[in-house]
């Protein structure tokens, strides 16, 4: 049999880690629940030619599903009538066919969130993995969606890091009609290409840009003005008038420049200081048509974006209608891993349980039991002493895994009298079971965080 | 491309049959973390000879995963170095797996939850899926598992249970000694084979279980005694009594007999009539060692067992330790796939919003995202409406989702003054977004149980 060692990519935590990844997610689920997005879960697999459709750059990265059952290796699924399947890679590729099957049962505009697992073949790096969670919010509606929503979805999420221990953050916002306008105002016709250069601004720096640039058939003062639009970066909207002292006009762009002028004003109203706007913010997928976003963690901007995303026109269509949608992906993986990685986020125990209910003798289960069922019953998480050994030792069973109180059962004619130690501190009360209440900051784990 | 369509055995759900299972879960979840069982997740995939060491019906049931780079379809990661990857089928594999990886970094007994997707590549069928969730709880110790545990775990699941609407269910507990001890008591050695063939009970009945038994060497009367014991089922420990009326002797039996009066009385105390002693449950799995155990719905009893475990001595081992364990299993996926397929439980809303914020005119957008804000601040979960449409067809936008309240803005200094009204009842009230709360049951989807 394989030894048992860990498989590259596929991250796998300890309790303690777990309980930050659990607090992350529920954060996450809160907040997009109070601003009244539906959970829907789809199913991990999709047929292949459904996922590669997608573009060449993702067919690599596909892990492939088959049945094990001998001689159908190559089978997908034992029955020859049923497409090829893999391990879906986004949650956005799923959710478009979601759209697409179910169109007359939902209600739309439907803003639904999801938060699962995905999965590429990739080769694995520092906050990049095969096994990976995502937690997504998209608004979709039939025929036209209204632009606000592309107003409201960084607001959202601008509420979920709020409330998430992670420092400072900062949500970049881009247009895609503003470089495209742009482009076009300056005479260079092939955008995609141009946005696929300039897109690489981060990696290889503005000389490489400029020369790639030209290379792919810009004059160098063509190249200068992508390079100086690229450059503008405003927390305000004052990005229009750096925009207008380049010169260049163009009706594409100045419908840009409406659309991303209303975005930050409504995040200068909101989510004062989260938002920016940032010009040289691209997404490399094609299929984005308006407002695109990035989020970078301040101090950390090498770490890259952890949450991305923007508005589509034609992801999903059935031929008589099309859903144009506007939606972002946190990447909580790759924020867990590098938190978590680096030590900067950490948990104040390994376990959910508040109290550790002592063990007088064996033949006293019952009675410490009953303790922690009252305990229980007004959601005090607890458990019982494994043994009856000596009290000192069942502190330290739970000080081991960061257990803040133990309950030592009394030998009163009231089974659920006792007194109940603060194991940090050493203080000790007398108290009854259907009384006594931990401190808020105790009842549940906490995250500590720092830099 | 392939057609849109659903594949058999993969399940997915609209919103408001997703709002039902995310209730179900998070019962689970609130109910484990109480009684002090720790979160872990394990990676989708293992190795497949890990996978398939536990017995060749598993074979046929794994999904092997690899890499579609070109001319690796067969290779599982794109190295040869590392192990060919299956998707795991149940929790308990992986976590055996996990025990034995971070044995040195975790406190025993280790009392950890899992709840996860598993994949078997088997025929779907109803209430049997190919991409299913599971809900596992298991205590594990080194060396030596105290056999208070085996009493503990149905408690925590007769509390689960009990929060969730159901109905009513019986958790049959058996213990592998009983039979065990009476098969080599009345001179039948081959105790696999022996319950193997009693197991089928269920399905064949009790003429074609005795053929089967004479078939493989048992006389007559051993037949009849297998039977006779495999007909016993007390809802208290007088199944022991019933057992010694059969005239066997063996000290394996007594041992099982005293565990399983163990178990009963603990569940006679803490959860009356939800326990059942119940000796023809055997479970198929080889590992079990002691207790086990089988749920069922009553009036479903068709449907099969939804929550099965048992004790195990040596499921995990690394030579120089074992690791024995007792646990179960929720079938979430089996549960909610019969509870929503028949339409017994059904979700209030499709959505958690509980207000849809109306919108006067397009202009006022801000007024209703401050009003919405106010209600999120205090845990509200609520919407603006899309567009400034007629305050109708606003209303007509919440009823379809079975949001319960419009707030109508006025148009007073006051901001967050206005009308909300419960379009349920048609009922109206003028109030402040700061402090207007709606009735508790209507604060989240609620759901709905009828037989």
């Amino acid at each position: 049999m394989s030894k048992i060692n860990p498989i590259s990519g596929f991250p796998e935590y300890l309790p303690a880690d777990r309980i930050v990844e659990q607090h992350f997610l529920d954060v996450i689920r809160e907040v997009f629940e109070l601003h009244g997005f539906s959970s829907i879960e789809t199913r991990s697999v999709e047929p292949i030619d459904r996922l590669s459709a997608q573009g060449e750059d993702t067919d690599k990265e596909i892990y492939a599903v088959s049945r094990l059952a001998a001689g159908q290796e190559l089978d997908t699924t034992g029955s020859s009538r049923e497409p090829r399947l893999g391990l879906h890679f986004d949650m956005t590729v799923p959710f478009a066919r979601y759209v697409l099957e179910n169109a007359g049962r939902l209600n739309f505009p439907f803003r639904r969130y999801q938060i699962q697992k995905a999965w590429r073949g990739e080769r694995p790096q520092e906050g990049r993995y095969r096994e990976f969670t995502q937690a997504d919010i998209d608004v979709v509606d039939v025929g036209k969606l209204s632009p606000h929503f592309e107003a409201e979805i960084p607001l959202v999420i601008a509420d979920v890091f709020s409330q998430l221990p992670i420092g400072e953050y900062l949500i970049q916002v881009n247009n895609r009609k503003i470089p495209e306008g742009f482009y076009l105002g300056i005479g260079l016709s092939d955008v995609a290409r141009t946005l696929r250069i300039v897109d690489k601004l981060d990696k290889v720096g503005p000389a490489a840009v400029r020369t790639m640039l030209t290379a792919a058939g810009a004059t160098d003062e063509q190249a200068g003005q992508c390079l100086a639009l690229a450059e503008i970066r405003t927390p305000d909207t004052t990005f229009v008038d750096r925009v207008r002292q380049l010169g260049v006009g163009h009706a594409t762009l100045d419908e840009g420049l409406a659309a991303l002028t209303a975005v930050i004003e409504a995040g200068v109203a909101t989510a004062p200081g989260k938002l920016v706007a940032d010009l040289r913010i691209a997404r490399g997928l094609d299929y984005y048509t308006g407002t695109v976003y990035e989020t970078q963690l301040v101090g950390y901007e090498s770490w890259g974006s952890f949450c991305s995303g923007g508005r589509y026109d034609a992801l999903a269509s059935d031929g008589r209608n099309a859903y144009p949608g506007v939606g972002i992906s946190i990447g909580v993986s790759r924020l867990i891993g590098l938190l978590v990685g680096k030590g900067l986020v950490t948990a104040s125990r390994s376990t959910p349980a508040c109290v550790l209910i002592g063990l007088v003798s064996d033949d006293s289960r019952v009675r410490s039991s009953m303790i922690a069922k009252s305990l229980r019953d007004r959601g005090i998480a607890c458990e019982v002493a494994p043994s009856a050994a000596k009290f000192g030792k069942q502190i330290r069973y739970a000080e081991r895994r960061g257990i803040p109180y133990v309950w030592f059962p009394g030998d009163s004619q009231d089974a659920l009298s006792g007194d109940v130690k603060d194991i940090r501190s050493g203080q000790q009360v007398t108290a009854s079971a259907s009384e006594w209440t931990p401190p808020a900051v105790d009842l549940k784990p906490s995250l500590h965080f720092s830099r």
